[in-house]
C-alpha cells in the first residue's frame, strides 16, 4: 500500500500484431498518456525493445520520471504469465518460432518489475479491476476479434493452468469430424473458425453461395465481405445478415453452455469488434444458452458486454497486471 | 496446527444412492473404523440423521470420543459446498425435490464443524491429499460410474464456481443435434450418456444390434449387458468389446482435449468402476487426446488412474473436506 502511494502509476503495453500501444495508467484506471510503435517493423526483439524504450521516455518524463512507476504489465499473443515470455507466436516476425523473454528484457531496461500474460487474460484482469466484472470472483471473458480468445477467472484468480497457457476456449471443438471448418491452429471445427470476425465473414460467404436469397451483402465483392459489413446489413434488417448473427450466436451460446459446466460463472463478458453488433448478437447468444445449458446453470448467469473503451481497454488490461507485480 | 494435534481425527461420510458409509480417518489417511446405513431406508432427512448418529456413536467411542474429532466431511450427490446442502438430488427419496441442510444438521448433533460437497469433488480432494494428485495444483478428476462426474482443481483450489455447483463435465455436449443420445438430465448428447458405465452398456447394445459380427457379448441377454461384461469380453480379446472401449475412449479423449483449453491441467485423474478396464480404456483415451488436442497442451499431460482403494476412496475424499473446515 505504501509502495503504491509512493509510486502511483503503472505502464501497460498492449502488444498486437500490428500496433504496440504503451500507456501510463493511474490507480483509478485513467490512461494518462499513450504512445505506440509498429510491432512488426523490427527484425529482432532487441530492436523492438529499443524502440519501445525510446518512445516510453517522453511519456515517463511527463508523469515525473521512472521513480513514479510501480511496474509494467504486458498483454501479448501467446504470452506466458509464469515465464514472462512470448512463445511461438505465429503472427510476430521476431517471436514466431522462439521463446522471447520480453518481461525480463523490459524489466532490465526500466529497472521495474514487469509482468506479461496473453491478451485475453489481460482483458479479463482489466474488466475485473475497472469494468463490468468488478467484484466478481467467477467469470469468463470471451474476446471476439480476428480470433476468439478467453480469460477465465475462478475464485477471484486468473486461471493460468499448469503451464501458463490455460484459457484457449476459442479452440474448443464445436463441429466434430471432417465437416468441421479448418482453423488457423491446424485443427478442425474450433469455435474460433466460426465465431471470430473472420469466422463470421466466412459464414456470410457460405450463406451467400448456398442460396439465391436476396441480401444487401450481394452488393459487396464476395471475397471482401467483413463482419462489419454483416453488422451494418443486419442493422438495416437484412434477413440473411440476421441469420448469420443467429447462427453465430447459437454456436456461442452452445459453447457457453458447455463452459458453464466447468466453472459455473456469475457472468460471461464479451469483448471485441463483433460485440458492436449489440443485441443482434447478444440476443441469439442468450437464447441458445438457455436452450442448451444444464438447468442448474440456466437462470443466474449474466451476459455482459465490456464497458471499457475499446482503444483504452487493452492497455488498461495490460497495465492491471502491473498492479499485481 | 495445534488444534489438529489436539483433535487427530475427522469423520468422512460417503453418501451414495444405496449406502451411506461413515469412516473415522487420521491425518495420514488411514481409515480407522467404518460403519454404514442404507441411504434410502428413511422417509425424512431427520430420520436419516438420527440413524447416522446412532451408528456413529460406537466408532466415535472407539477412537476416544467426540473430543478427538476435528470435523466431519460429507460427499453427496448434488452437494453444495457453499451452503452445505443437498439440493434436488433426483435419486434420494428424502432430498429429491428439496434443499436439505445436511451439514448443519450433523453439525448441531455432533457439535463439530461439518463440510459438504458433491461426491466427485470429494474424490478430487481425496486424490489431492492422499492419492496420485498429491502436490498437483491443476488437475481434473473424472469419475466414471453410473454417471460421469468431475472435480476440478485450479491453483490448488477446488473449483466450486459462483453458486457451488461447478464441475459437471459429464454434461458437456459431445454429440450435437437430434442424433445425440438422451441423457438423464433431460438433454441430449452429454458425455455421460456415452461414457458412464450405463453409457458403455448402451454402446454395447447399439453395436450388437447394428451388425451381425460375432462376439462373446451375444451370449448375454441384450438388456442385461453391463460395462463389466464388456470389460471381461475385452480382456479375452473380443473384437467388438475392444471396439466399444475404443469408441468410449475416443470420446473421453476428445472431451479431455476440450477440457485442456480451459485449465491446462497437469493431469487427468480417472476414478470409478470403468477404470478397472485399465489400458483397454486408458490407451484409447490417450491416443484420442493426442489426436484432437491443441498442440500446446499435447505433450506434458499425465493420464492417471486413482491409486486409492475403491472402498476407502470415497470416505477418504469426504473426510478430507473435514481437514479444511
Amino acid at each position: 500500500m505504501e509502495e503504491q502511494e509512493l509510486k502511483p502509476f503503472v505502464i501497460g503495453l498492449d502488444l498486437g500484431g500490428t500496433n504496440s500501444v504503451f500507456g501510463i495508467v493511474d490507480q483509478r484506471g485513467q490512461v494518462l498518456a499513450t504512445t505506440s510503435i509498429k510491432t512488426q517493423s523490427y527484425k529482432t526483439v532487441e530492436d523492438f525493445v529499443d524502440a519501445g524504450i525510446e518512445v516510453l521516455k517522453p511519456i515517463i518524463a511527463k508523469v515525473g520520471g521512472i521513480s513514479q512507476i510501480k511496474a509494467m504489465g504486458i498483454g501479448a499473443p501467446n504470452g506466458n504469465f509464469y515465464r514472462g515470455t512470448i512463445e511461438n507466436a505465429a503472427n510476430l516476425v521476431w517471436a514466431h518460432d522462439s521463446v522471447v523473454p520480453l518481461a525480463d528484457m523490459f524489466s532490465k531496461r526500466l529497472g521495474i518489475p514487469v509482468g506479461l500474460t496473453n491478451d485475453a487474460n489481460a482483458a479479463a484482469i482489466g474488466e475485473m479491476m475497472y469494468g463490468v466484472a468488478r467484484g466478481m470472483k467467477d467469470f469468463i471473458m470471451i474476446t471476439l476479434g480476428t480470433g476468439v480468445g478467453s480469460g477465465i477467472v475462478v475464485n477471484g484468480q486468473m486461471v493460468y493452468g499448469s503451464d501458463g497457457f490455460a484459457g484457449e476456449l476459442g479452440h474448443v471443438t464445436m463441429v466434430r469430424g471432417a465437416e468441421g471448418r479448418s482453423c488457423g491452429c491446424g485443427r478442425k471445427g474450433c469455435l474460433e473458425a466460426y465465431c471470430s470476425a473472420t469466422g463470421v465473414a466466412r459464414t456470410a460467404r457460405e450463406f451467400l453461395q448456398k442460396t439465391k436469397e436476396p441480401s444487401l451483402l450481394r452488393d459487396i465483392n464476395l471475397e471482401e465481405i467483413t463482419s462489419l459489413d454483416v453488422s451494418i446489413a443486419a442493422g438495416k434488417g437484412d434477413k440473411m445478415a440476421l441469420d448469420i448473427f443467429a447462427f453465430t450466436g447459437d454456436m456461442l451460446g452452445a459453447a457457453c453452455a458447455d463452459f458453464a459446466n466447468f466453472s459455473s460463472p456469475e457472468a460471461f463478458v464479451f469483448f471485441g469488434g463483433l460485440t458492436k453488433a449489440g443485441d443482434l448478437l447478444m440476443n441469439p447468444i442468450k437464447a441458445a444458452y438457455a436452450k442448451y445449458v444444464l438447468p442448474t446453470y440456466r437462470d443466474n448467469v449474466k451476459f455482459l458486454v465490456s464497458s471499457l473503451d475499446d482503444a483504452a481497454a487493452a492497455v488498461l488490461g495490460a497495465s492491471a497486471i502491473g498492479w499485481e507485480m
